[in-house]
Formats: C-alpha cells, sequence, structure tokens
C-alpha cells in the first residue's frame, strides 16, 4: 500500500542499529527522514513471523489452548500459536505448531489471511488458519512448555470475548474471521 | 484468572534485569520459575498501556485514520489510538487522542473492553472504547506526526478485513466489537 500517492506520510531509513540483542528479543533503532524532511527515531522488535491456526472441531466446536503469558501476567485462553522457524513455509509451521502443542492434525487447511500484531514496535506478522478433519493425538510439548488445551463452543467463545475472558489480539481477530466464516459471509479455500 | 488451580501453568519471578533501556522501548530480562521447578527467562516490553477508540460517524460510518508505521513499512488503516501518560485515567486519554489525531469530540463514550495485544513479549494492555455524537474541529498533531484521516462504511471496513487491506490486530479486535454491537448482539453502556 505504500505506493506514489502516500509519499506525505511514508519514512525512510538514514540509518539503523542494534538496540538490544537478548536471547529473544531482537530490537533495531533506526533513524528515519520523516515526509517533512524532519528526522526521528524508530525503535522496535525483529520478529520472524509467526502463524495462528483456528482449528474447528465440529461445526460449532473450536479448539483453544491456557497459557500462562509472563508479560501479562495470567493464564490466557488463545488460538494454538508459534513463531516460523528460518525460511520456513507458514503451512508447515502451522502443521507443526498443531501437532507439537495440542497433539492434533487436520485433514484439510485453509490460508485466511494475516495480521500485524504490533506495528507501534514490532515487525511481528501472522499468518491465520483454519483447520478441520481432526485427529487427536500425543502433545509434543517442549520440556519448559506448559499448557492446556480445551474444546469451546464458538457461542461461548463469542460470550467470553464480549466479557473479557479473552484478551488476546490474536485470538479477538481470529474470532472476527470464525464468526463471519461460520455465518458464510466470509469464504474460505479449503485445500 | 491466575488462581489456585492453575498453579500447574504458572511462573513465579526470580529475578529482573533492564534488557534495553531505548529512548521508546523499555525491555527486561527476568528469571522464573516454571511449574515444574525448573528456571527459564522472559524477555518483554514493559508498555505503558494505551487506548483505542472506534468513532461512530453515523450508523453506517466510522472513523479510521492512515499512517506509516516504520517496523512494517505500510501504510496502516486503523482505528486512532495511543498510549496513557503517567497515571492517565484511559476514558481521559481515548479523548486526549481522538482530539488531538482527528480534531473531532465525541458528545457519548461507552467502554468496550480491553486487548492485550503481544501476549508473548509486550505487557500491552489496550482500552477499547466507542464514541458517538462525534462534531468534527481542527487535529493537533505533534510536529512529526503524520496521518490521514477517513470515513469508511462498516460494510466496506468488513470487506476490507476479508481482503487484507486491513491486518492491524487492535483495528481487527474493534471491528469484531463493532460487528456484533452493530447487529445487536452485544451491548455497549453509554455515558
Amino acid at each position: 500500500m505504500a505506493d506514489a500517492p502516500d509519499t506525505h506520510l511514508i519514512e525512510t531509513l538514514i540509518d539503523s542499529q542494534t538496540l538490544c540483542n537478548g536471547s529473544f528479543l531482537k530490537a533495531r533503532r533506526d533513524m528515519v527522514r520523516l515526509p517533512d524532511g524532519g528526522i526521528a527515531s524508530r525503535e522496535y522488535i525483529v520478529h520472524p513471523g509467526a502463524v495462528v491456526i483456528i482449528p474447528l472441531l465440529d461445526d460449532q466446536h473450536v479448539l483453544l489452548e491456557r497459557q500462562f503469558r509472563y508479560p501479562v501476567g495470567r493464564v490466557m485462553t488463545e488460538f494454538p500459536a508459534g513463531k516460523l522457524d528460518p525460511g520456513e513455509d507458514p503451512l508447515v509451521c502451522a502443521k507443526r505448531e498443531l501437532l507439537e502443542e495440542t497433539g492434533y492434525t487436520a485433514g484439510q487447511w485453509a490460508h485466511a489471511g494475516a495480521l500485524h500484531l504490533a506495528i507501534a514496535y514490532s515487525t511481528e506478522i501472522i499468518h491465520i488458519f483454519f483447520a478441520r478433519q481432526m485427529v487427536a493425538g500425543a502433545p509434543q510439548l517442549d520440556k519448559d512448555e506448559f499448557l492446556e488445551v480445551q474444546s469451546m463452543a464458538i457461542d461461548d467463545l463469542l460470550a467470553a470475548c464480549r466479557q473479557g475472558d479473552v484478551t488476546d489480539a490474536k485470538t479477538l481477530t481470529c474470532t472476527l474471521w470464525l464468526q463471519n466464516v461460520q455465518s458464510g459471509a466470509w469464504q474460505l479455500d479449503w485445500q
């Protein structure tokens, strides 16, 4: 969308340096030229990208996870998700993460769209997939990964979003997709 | 939600240090005790919290912004939003940000809910507000802030979400709220 008519909005790179090189978080600090010729700094997390999966157990139920998320200090209800390995195809990642975290494999997959998670300070894009024809198996969690898998009625998920029991942005975004797919307003291309 | 039955999921702080102290990004690296007694590190952005506003121009139209977001390198279509000042009440912040960025004031406000933006690596919570009875005025942008304000039909916004023209997670979450408020499924408490 950054085409010619938007030159009055676009910022361009002048210089870039490492701001933070954690074992997990990588951040950069760039000097940029503003649309009016001024200069500003932009600090942001460099993220490899991720996937999130909306697993349909049947027409009325989805598979969710409950997981403690340390930065927000609470157990969150969320759709299965995970980071891309270097060079990994998003669909391959989605199949891997679904299996590792929940034990399920899916007979059919549909790519829905993408979301940008924190546009003020992260490069992260999350690719959104639906999965159906689910077959249960054993999760393959990393030794320091702790989560619960649960089935939830879609109506209950919507009520939980309304009541503030589901507050994870990627899961709320997936619920927008789910509601519109379920109503027939939005179509998917199942593979 | 971090109550007693979730002790098999919860991580607890052992030690905390500054990972990154940018002029905009602040990050910490904590050592935590895992549910099984093991130890892991958690790196995350410390964020003051924010607000996002869904401004209803009439029953069929909302006010949106187009703004270049450097971390994702593109002009994004999004609802007005901004960070809380220290100690600022979220509703006060919402009124301030709406005025500064769009020039509008609203006769009525409704608090909808909240979202956690990036639960793997940020403390950020965003408080979601609806605004109506909108009165136009002059924006009061900071000198290094560049954005466009636009009216959009709610149906066009939904189509843009479907087509991938709107990918901002907070805006997609707000669209879930908007769709359910518009349909009458979710009620608001207007003040």
